[in-house]
């Protein structure tokens, strides 16, 4: 790590000693604050925004994600707010017991300390990350795409500005330069970051996961199932179907693949009705091919080849394999999923448990869309990404999941035998 | 990873999908059958144990740590049987709501699937780290080291057969051989290992935080601070002072550096007389050292060096720093602290109050003795380790850290708007 950037994480984690120690008040107090002067600068975010925009085609896929606009910078505003309102995470008591010996024990929670985010094109994700970040009492470290540069300087400068209108450290929330050197330090920022969040493309989380020194949480991944059982309603079957595909098929939660149980292979055609009208292709396996031949439009109608399952789409495209029964659809899942979001379509309740019971992933359904895995819609008010490992957290990680723990013991000079 | 010890991980990485759906009833079942097991295999156990200690110098200090006894196996079988008797950590709904729309949703406790042990001397590790994973639905896959190779292998072939008899997958627990080979794969199993705990020295723990790219818990490493304040009860500070040094020298929660207020050198002399009865080598700073010449065996009193700070003994040695009031104390455990266990002796209770809430360690007390941060004291059941990380686990991890989580979301028909 280059000694400006040591210096740089430094200051931020003498900041997260003071921050940890603040009146959670003061932390709702500041971000109304930031959310009225977001509004109050928009001109100066937009015209960030446009030299960004500048140097990027606008036929890149980004394009839409990066720009940002008066309704936009509103949007983000309210969510800061809506943060503001929501309850502390910090100095919970979630365990309390008073031991023979008279010793009494709480354990609370605590900030995690500094948060380290690796993010790409998004600049709303930068107010994001310092909101709920800052509300769980850490700071936080951001590196965002450099698509972004100029929008993200101008969101940190403005946080920055009122952090010290707050009298607060503005080393609370750090912007990275978006180069090797500033993802570098943060991989091997030991003692300096307590927690390292990759949010982006598959190949940037496996970048992240090999390299870091620190620990990383994993977000983001989604090859996502849903098994059509011989049992399904197919009207549920279908209206679930193209919720999870259509809604908003650039995100974690949308489905990839449909397992279809071969005695319902006859109702594939109306069930994907829908789909087709949303120009969804298809990638079938020889059974599904053969059944939808003819019925569903021949130019977004093909047949899968074996890198068609395990695939993330993020876009209309949804593979359909065939199996025969509940066993099979549970050994493909196990196969390809990514532990995000898995579902079932059954009116077998037997079926339905047994599903919910042996499917390994963060959130698994029976009977309702896999769009749902989302921190706002689980009720936990925010959410910083969608957690796919095990440990610490899994699925929509909200603000309880930025914090730490200690406990607290209080004695009158008890001594262990 | 070679080929045969990545064949060897998918095996146990198959069996953790059976064992998660297993009946809890069947695992204690396993574990009182294992406890018979290790007292009627006692002379196995033993023979292989004397042909690891044939190996090793008697005066090495790892000697005792490694032997075993009649008295030490039924130890190991005690420890099991208490686990066996501890309620299971799984299948419990850690949160519950129904959404407007209908939706119910259940957060549920589920087993980790594969957890790596990375560890050195004492071979009832073995037993210990099995038990604790197995109950929390876990398989596990275990490296210690090649001082107790015989005798793990003995212990892992009672286990294994124990897990057959009961028609259980022996995949459940795998040793590995004491090689770097088993280290580097363990490193690198992503997908095979969900998390990597190592116990042992810093030096290993450093090297397995450094190279891991799986997630670890960093567990032991406790660089512990006392703080005798101003307005210390001198009685409560000698036997919390002598508690903590001399009950387990060699374990992570024993003190390693004083801190004394000056207005209360005068009373170091008395306060650390049972020190000096016990033999503690002291690392005195320039006014505690003044204080105790000619009070202290000079034998055992030294002036202290920078490196006497921040170092953990695990022996019979303290330093001791002269702090002018709670903030220099305050700073000097923030600079050195491995954030395990802290302490403050003090009758002003703001002054207690204080250090609770302004020292980040996994456990700080207030008038009592470090010796207490330890699973079974803090009524966790057990314990495989104490967390020096913020991230999943913080302080004595007990079964219930041993358990990741699930969405369980029930509908009927639900789609996202």
């Amino acid at each position: 790590m280059t000694a400006p950037l040591q210096s740089t994480l430094a200051k931020t984690r003498t900041a997260s000693v003071a921050l940890a120690l603040l009146d959670p008040k003061v932390i709702d107090a500041t971000l109304l604050k930031l959310a009225d002067a977001s509004i109050n600068d928009a001109e100066k975010i937009l015209e960030a925004n446009r030299s960004d925009l500048e140097r990027m085609d606008q036929t890149d896929l980004n394009y839409d994600r990066l720009q940002l606009t008066l309704e936009r910078i509103k949007g983000i505003a309210r969510d800061v707010r809506a943060v503001a309102a929501l309850p502390s995470p910090l100095g919970l008591i979630l365990e309390e017991r008073t031991l023979a010996n008279g010793l009494h024990l709480q354990k609370m929670s605590v900030p995690l300390g500094v948060i380290g985010m690796i993010y790409e094109a998004r600049p709303n994700v930068t107010v994001d990350a310092f909101t709920l970040c800052f509300k769980a009492g850490n700071c936080c470290v951001l590196k965002g795409g450099s698509d972004a540069r100029h929008s993200n300087e101008a969101l940190v400068a403005i946080i920055r500005r009122v952090l010290k209108e707050q009298n607060l450290d503005p080393a609370i929330v750090t912007l990275l330069p978006p180069d090797r050197s500033s993802v570098e330090a943060m991989l091997t920022a030991h003692g300096l970051i307590d927690v390292l969040i990759p949010r982006g493309s598959q190949s940037l989380i496996d970048f992240v996961r090999e390299r870091a020194q620190i620990p990383i949480i994993e977000t983001g991944a989604g090859i996502v199932h849903t098994y059509v059982d011989e049992s399904a309603d197919a009207a549920k079957a279908s209206a679930i179907i193209f919720n999870e595909k259509t809604r908003r098929p650039s995100v974690c939660n949308a489905i990839d693949t449909l397992l279809i149980h071969s005695t319902r292979l006859a109702d594939l055609p109306a069930m994907l009705e829908p789909l087709e009208e949303a120009d969804v292709e298809l990638f079938a396996d020889e059974a599904s091919f053969a059944t939808l031949e003819g019925h569903y439009d021949a130019s977004l109608l093909h047949r899968a080849k074996p890198e068609h399952f395990g695939t993330e789409y993020l876009s209309l495209k949804m593979s359909i394999k065939t199996v025969e029964n509940l066993e099979e659809a549970l050994a493909h899942i196990a196969r390809y999923s990514s532990k995000h979001s898995e579902a079932i379509v059954a009116e077998d309740q037997n079926i339905c448990e047994e599903f919910l019971r042996r499917v390994d992933a963060a959130a698994v359904y029976a009977n309702a869309s896999t769009s749902f895995t989302d921190g706002a819609q689980f009720g936990l008010g925010a959410e910083i990404g969608i957690s796919t490992q095990k440990l610490h957290a899994r699925g929509p990680m909200g603000l309880k999941e930025l914090t730490s723990e200690k406990w607290i013991v209080r004695g009158n000079g008890q001594v262990r035998e």
